[in-house]
């Protein structure tokens, strides 16, 4: 009715205009109100600025405008101009997607500036869509991530999925963090450009999505792909200083236009027309970081309503992608289904982007270390009640949340924008420790409530333990004290695993909180971390550690779910035991303390096979260290491989090394295969006591580049099976999608890059299969992967570049660390780890899906250094702070446990596993929340929207029918509604539920 | 008041927000209310946009914001975002000069944002400064453009003359464009770069300029030169898109920055002040086309202001030149007094911004034709009454007025803005044609009325005469019809010339009204003139005239002051006179039908002498066609010769020819001696009866370029005379200045390039003088001159250049010509004249008064056919405006004649002499208002400023004390009220008076 009112009061205007009328160069009131009108083709005109999270500049640079050299871009001026803009015309529209920026924004503005966009957003005039605190990439995020991000945004709810840049679209994306947040639509530009074209030959570019094969229609999203990119079409970009032609209705100055830009508006609808469906086209009015003076558009698109709408021939509209969709909705057509994902991306011939999928693998290793702390953190928070001031987990929050922008974890921002991106994150993790310090205090402290309000105990961390830094473990143990390490379990079933740290010596024994000796094993520091330590500690800390431990101290440790338990270490009288080396005896080695077993060749060094005698697998496999020369271009091609494209200059990768001296290590918790590939190459193979599976870490670095050759560090993992060139990758590390080498389900694959068009992202792991045999490998952090043969696991693990591949950044992927003062410089060194695990067919999911998130939430560990007595009798040493007889199903992780501002908690339960992927934890399983929050007595339940924001049965869908579609499907399964009685959570598989509890 | 409401409110807003106090990174009220404060070092911001009304783009262009790959300008988004920005906080200031773009801009406005703009505008937020259609040139535009040019502007007074850019400054800008406008203040940028560093030594940047010899202080004004340029100190820059370092006071965001950014304004302001009187220094806040979007740069100056003051060490305050200039006065100090005026222009070494004075020679004639033209159209639109609808001289006053723009008129614009400045030029002169076409009719018809309301008789005028194109007077004439050839004089005075027209036979007689033959002359059209006919015709108007004109028919005509007469040219039985061939008898030839004589050498063709026996001058002179070889840059300095520097190669200019064979051509009205110097240098010299001096015609082109060299071409008279380097350049055409060569009266001169470094702008005359005789030169249009030689006079006539100078245009001067669709081009033929004159010692000035008058405003001919009988009968052949025994005094030029809107009379009345210059001329002298609007009553008689814009009464000026003056000069002489009983208006010497009068 409103817009009926302002349109009525125009058109009133413009009597009187035409009254007094047609004064040449005169005043002219704009008829803007042109809504949707029937049997014309109408134009939605969308005006939207495109607003990287970070990229060429840094968030704080882009906000405020400074580094203009670099790119001109100042959000702030957006969002004041686009208001003002939006105050002149209440039918003008604009959509805001990137939260980080507004909330940034939203807290300078005056009362009555929020009260006018307050105002303007009720009037549907600013939308906001997505919602996230950022665009989030789609291929290298984790899904916990996505949800978290998401959830930061405004606590408005967003009808509209607005990924519009992301390199690349996943199926969590559509059904998850599409459907299930409550969005109508997605919308955006990048798809696959062989994709894209028949599509546009088909009229399939806007589709129904349906992404979860569990859950097929009831999580479908209409999905709108432009036809070309994110901007305007070509003549219609009005950004200030632009050089465009503007419309010119003054006839007393040169130029006049009118006709002749209305008939090219015209035939830019028709052009798009011709590859739509519906009466209804959608132009994306902006750019990246464009409306820095809004009007400039505003006074533009005006224009073109009022005179293309006085043409008559087409309607053109100010449109929002919600008010786009329900005219698509209303039309009652069918469309196209699509199922899977819109991955990997190509723009062109030559121009896989597969490359980011590994880009800055350091980075991403950050990311999703910080990710499963900051899960952690929250839950201690949560635990022990947040404080109203100190440090808090949101810092930490913040920075996760920017950093899954999709310049941002992708590894395709300059440089310096990284080393933003990483200081955010190292002062986030730095607060989120000191809570985590204070909350561990009070949780164990047995004094009620005291350690809570007292200010925190000692307790350090040590977030360099991979390179074997950790102060608190170096330190002298004074006699008759101990080091006190206190581990805390995040996930929410009991745990066995083994402690690993850094000591100065080997006379050390290791005792549970009852005092009994718990089983240790040291084992030698190798020379390469040591190296690694002395270069990093001094580079990222700047000072160079008195001492260097000689020994990992290992023991191993039990925890009960959500829980905690304290480990003593004191001087002993004789020295532990410390790790045998072992020698070849045969042709082959055999190592593996359990059930696993690794073979090496003994003159080779090559891994030969991997058997399970209990479980009954046995699979040759044989693994190498190779690399792709990045290409530069060719006389074919120009594309060079960069930070974003992955294209190597021959199909054939090189091998770093055919024969590998080797050492192993052993003793009764881990035997140890070391082996330096090159001197840039270092991989540890270890097979540890009660785990199914070999803990790979490899440490590569600097990446030589001294023959002027940008190298892309891969590890092929060939196994002898039959895989018919079919493979499995995660999609965000939630669902498993299957893959087929050399082809693409949605259309005829033209096959121009054997290798880097077969690349997949992979964030939880990747698995082939025979019938004998499921062979799978989990990541630490998200890389690329493929099966470039049968049988075949190949993972990307680093990459260093020495050209752009000219999509932006403009800087070639050479990522450099530095000691005093960039005296001294080299390649960045990347150690990580992977897991192999092999399996009978059908038993792979269990062990993926358990160990995925032993990874994803390793032990918290905190030390102190105190009497163990005195410890021991000021605190509690094991506990967990659920119901001491529960724990969660082993199908379900918690992957949201948070304190909101108001005191509710938020709670994300998530089931594990997919359907049929594991013959006992594919069911509906249940879970008890008043053993779960034992203790406390829960209020009220609220079952929320995934991202929290509106209440799960207020959420409205959309009916879409679908081509071909007579039957409907059958209703996935989904659990109940949670009684007040019982508080008893349903989660059928793959489901994710969202609370809010007040207790 | 307002503004300390104003502060008041924004006090206590700031105690409130102080209250609830300094919350990080929230809302910040900045208080943007200071005051000058008295005893601080006052930082005067003064917001404004440098728009130029047309240079790289058209002036158009440059207002809706098009063709901005050339340069991202749009003068719209300026005035929208200003008005904004100013909207937003009442103590946000702005200035704006360029009336040409407000008047696009005003027009367009709803009245709501009329009425907003008026209110800014009273609030004294908004203030217009200078007022002029444009910021016109100083060196190169004639004094009755000039203040035609700031009449046109907009209905409110300024203050503030502001000529930020032009490149040099002359005395009649300061003291009548200035002080006689009403301007208090007149503010720059551009002077020597040696003045300039001279002048920040001896804080002389700020002066009382006192720029007329006649009138001294009585029209001095402060004069402010800016210490660099007229944009802000380095790093104050603000426009969107800009690498500036913003004020970062959001404590939660990255770089936050307020103390390293107010250190940085007190520093830059401490810069200032070292160079700079009082405690006042201003900050011109703003570049060229800047507030692109208005906010972003009023967002940090409030933060400046803001934190500035907080700090307190200086005072940051809104201001504007106006109250940056009040603070001045206020201090009542001494200030140093300048004279004369600041030119030349250099910027840097070997950088004499001297080739502008004669760039494009052919817009300089054009724009000075149509001026004249201007001034008797707007007469003769007076004379009949304006009409309501229908042609008017509107278009072709604001075309002028754009014309005069420091980047019009100086040739220093790109070829396609030059190409629009033309077009402009010639719509507006097409439709003065129209009025002069129909008011000559309606003047001359004997129906009383009849003819002025009834359509136009068919007058037809000759635009292309100078190239001997015009169809009227080429016509056959039927037998028993005449040519009937209307004058009109738009002098004051009575009027004696020589009529020349192309006509295609020599068989015709002149008969006056009365029916006397009147004396005639036929010369043969020459062959460069038929070729340049032929092939401009082509170019111009796109067609081939179908026969040549055989000759040029002269004959002797007599005009009344303001009045005309009629000519009747009618086939005869005979051929008439055409003119003899002179063969040389001696060494010597000698010509002049009159009292003026020149001789040349028979041998080789050379100059020899002109003498005038009457008078008893007579002076050995030679006079050479040479040209500088255009640099373009050399090891010492890249410097190159351009649109706007002058700087030759050598010193020594080359000779074009040193033998030049003679036509001579003789007759009872003419003597002319035609001369091909080369190939594309054409003079001819006549000599006509009854005139006192040789007007030589000149037609040089193309210049060849084929050599790669750059040539500005030049014509050097050398008389013998011992002038002892002194020679006197006019300033815009009215007063003449004193020019010493290789000296500067204000600073000791480093004379770096010894040609361009002296030369001056010539827009009336040059000349020197000895004991024994004036030598004067006047031009037809603007022209650099110098006198590189004593007895010398130099003057630039066309200039071809091949390399850009670097100051912008980025174009180099090589003015092509095209014709059929540029399938030939070549470049540009310039044909114009210059008048020698030779006078004993004080009698030069009554001679080049009087003929610059004519050359300014030559006779307006109409043509018609009819008989002559029917003709007499129905028309007046002869008559003047004014009373018919009246004539203005010989001394008094009637400047401004024009019909207002509101039916009354704009009159300017100019006293021709300065005091001194002519014994009998240079005294007080009146003018009859009865007589010369004779047979109509005046009814009020209201003096106003220069500008029109005030009544002289109102003009308020401030004192001022100038440094070491003690006794006030002795009071000019100027003329003392009107009275209402007689009408009479004094003039003193020098003297302009400007009237509104009703009838």
């Amino acid at each position: 009715m409103g817009t009926l009112v302002a349109c009525w009061f125009a058109v009133v205007i413009l009597v009187i205009v035409g009254l007094y009328g047609g004064v040449d160069g005169a005043y002219v009131k704009y008829n803007t109100c042109a809504g949707v009108v029937e049997g014309k083709l109408n134009v939605h005109l969308v005006p939207h600025s495109h607003d990287d999270v970070g990229w060429l500049k840094t968030i704080d640079q882009y906000y405020v405008g400074s580094n203009n050299s670099i790119q001109g871009a100042c959000v702030e001026n957006v969002l004041d101009s686009v208001i003002e803009a939006l105050a002149r015309d209440p039918n003008r529209k604009f959509v805001f997607a990137e939260m980080a920026f507004f909330q940034r924004w939203w807290l300078e503005q005056s009362p009555e500036m929020q009260e006018l966009v307050r105002k303007l957003v009720n009037a549907g005039q600013l939308e906001f869509i997505n919602g996230g605190w950022c665009m989030h990439d789609e291929a290298t995020t984790h899904y916990i991530d996505m949800i978290d991000q998401t959830t930061l945004g405004f606590n408005k709810v967003p009808r509209v999925g607005w990924q519009i840049d992301p390199f690349g679209h996943s199926a969590v994306q559509a059904y998850l963090l599409g459907a299930e947040v409550g969005f109508n639509s997605l919308h955006f530009a990048r798809i696959d450009y062989q994709d894209r074209a028949k599509r546009k030959d088909d009229k399939s570019l806007e589709v129904i999505w349906r992404g979860s094969k569990t859950f097929g229609s009831s999580s479908q999203i209409f999905t709108n792909v432009f036809p070309d990119h994110y901007g305007p079409p070509e003549g219609f970009s009005f950004e200030v200083f632009d050089d465009f032609e503007p419309v010119q209705d003054n006839t007393l100055l040169d130029d006049y236009n009118v006709e002749i830009r209305v008939t090219d508006f015209i035939s830019a609808a028709m052009t798009q027309a011709i590859v739509t469906r519906t009466n209804h086209i959608m132009w994306t009015m902006g750019e990246d970081f464009t409306y820095q003076y809004a009007e400039s558009w505003f006074k533009q698109l005006d224009k073109f309503i009022h005179y293309v709408n006085k043409d008559g021939r087409v309607n053109a509209l100010y449109s929002t992608p919600s008010i786009y969709v329900d005219a698509k909705n209303a039309e009652n057509v069918s469309w196209p289904l699509k199922t899977d994902d819109y991955l990997p991306y190509a723009d062109r011939e030559d121009a896989y982007w597969t490359g980011f999928f590994t880009s800055r693998p350091a980075l991403k290793r950050y990311v999703r270390m910080l990710s499963g702390y900051y899960l952690a953190a929250r839950q201690l928070e949560f635990l022990v009640g947040r404080r109203s001031s100190g440090p808090s987990t949101y810092g930490l929050g913040d920075a996760l949340g920017i950093a899954q922008h999709h310049d941002a974890l992708t590894g395709t921002a300059k440089q310096h924008t990284t080393n933003d991106y990483e200081k955010r994150l190292a002062i986030g993790a730095s607060e989120a420790e000191a809570v985590v310090d204070n909350a561990l205090s009070c949780l164990v402290s047995k004094k009620p409530g005291g350690q809570c309000s007292s200010p925190a105990l000692n307790f350090t961390q040590c977030q360099l333990l991979n390179i074997s830094f950790c102060p608190a473990t170096e330190e002298d143990i004074l006699d008759g004290e101990s080091l006190v390490v206190l581990a805390y379990n995040s996930l929410g079933w009991n745990r066995t695993d083994i402690i690993r740290i850094p000591v100065t010596d080997s006379n050390f024994v290791v005792r549970d909180s009852s005092g009994y000796t718990v089983e240790a094993q040291f084992v030698d520091l190798d020379n390469v971390t040591i190296n690694l330590r002395n270069f990093y500690v001094k580079a990222y800390l700047g000072l160079l550690p008195k001492q260097v431990p000689k020994y990992w101290l290992l023991f191993q440790v039990s925890l009960p779910p959500l829980g905690w338990n304290t480990y003593f270490i004191s001087k002993a009288a004789k020295e532990g035991f410390v790790s045998t080396l072992g020698n070849p005896q045969n042709d082959t080695i055999e190592v593996g303390p359990g059930d696993l077993k690794m073979l090496f060749s003994s003159t080779s060094g090559q891994l030969v096979r991997i058997y399970n005698s209990k479980m009954g697998v046995d699979v040759p496999v044989q693994q190498s260290y190779l690399y792709y020369a990045s290409s530069v271009g060719d006389v074919d091609n120009p594309q060079a491989s960069g930070a974003y494209i992955f294209r190597p200059d021959e199909l054939r990768p090189t091998i770093v090394s055919r024969k590998v001296p080797m050492k192993v290590v052993r003793g009764p918790l881990v035997d140890e295969v070391h082996q330096q590939f090159s001197s840039w190459i270092y991989r540890v193979a270890r097979l540890h006591k009660d785990k199914e599976h070999a803990d790979v870490e490899f440490t590569i670095g600097p990446i030589p580049t001294d023959d002027g050759v940008g190298k892309e560090v891969i590890t092929q993992m060939t196994a002898n099976m039959a895989t018919e060139k079919t493979f499995y990758t995660d999609s965000n590390g939630r669902d498993f999608i299957k893959r087929v080498r050399d082809y693409r389900p949605d259309w005829s694959l033209t096959v121009t890059e054997p290798v880097a068009g077969n690349y997949y992202p992979i964030n939880l792991g990747i698995f082939t299969m025979d019938n004998k045999t499921e062979f799978s490998v989990l990541v630490d952090r998200a890389a690329g992967g493929a099966s470039i043969k049968d049988g075949q696991i190949e993972l990307m693990l680093h990459r260093r570049i020495l050209a752009d591949d000219s999509r932006g950044v403009g800087e070639p992927l050479d990522e450099i660390v530095c000691i005093a003062n960039n005296s001294t410089c080299e390649g960045l060194t990347v150690r990580g780890h992977y897991y192999i695990g092999i399996n009978k067919p059908g038993t792979g999911a269990r062990w993926r899906r358990t160990t995925g998130q032993e990874v994803y939430s390793p032990l918290v560990l905190a030390f102190a250094h105190e009497k163990m007595e005195d410890w021991t009798a000021s605190h509690v040493t094991i506990g967990t702070t659920m119901d001491s007889s529960y724990s969660l199903p082993q199908n379900v992780a918690l992957i949201t446990l948070q304190e909101l501002d108001d005191g509710s908690a938020l709670l994300r339960l998530a089931h594990l596993y997919e359907p049929g992927e594991d013959a006992e934890y594919s069911t509906l399983t249940k879970v008890q929340l008043k053993k779960m929050f034992a203790g406390r007595t829960i209020k009220e339940v609220k079952e929320m929207s995934l991202s929290a924001n509106q209440e799960k049965s207020e959420m409205k869908r959309m009916t879409w029918k679908v081509e071909g579609e007579v039957v409907a499907e059958p209703t996935p399964l989904r659990g109940g509604p949670v009684a007040m009685s019982d508080l008893v959570v349903e989660l059928g598989p793959m489901e994710i539920r969202t609370f809010l509890l007040k207790f």
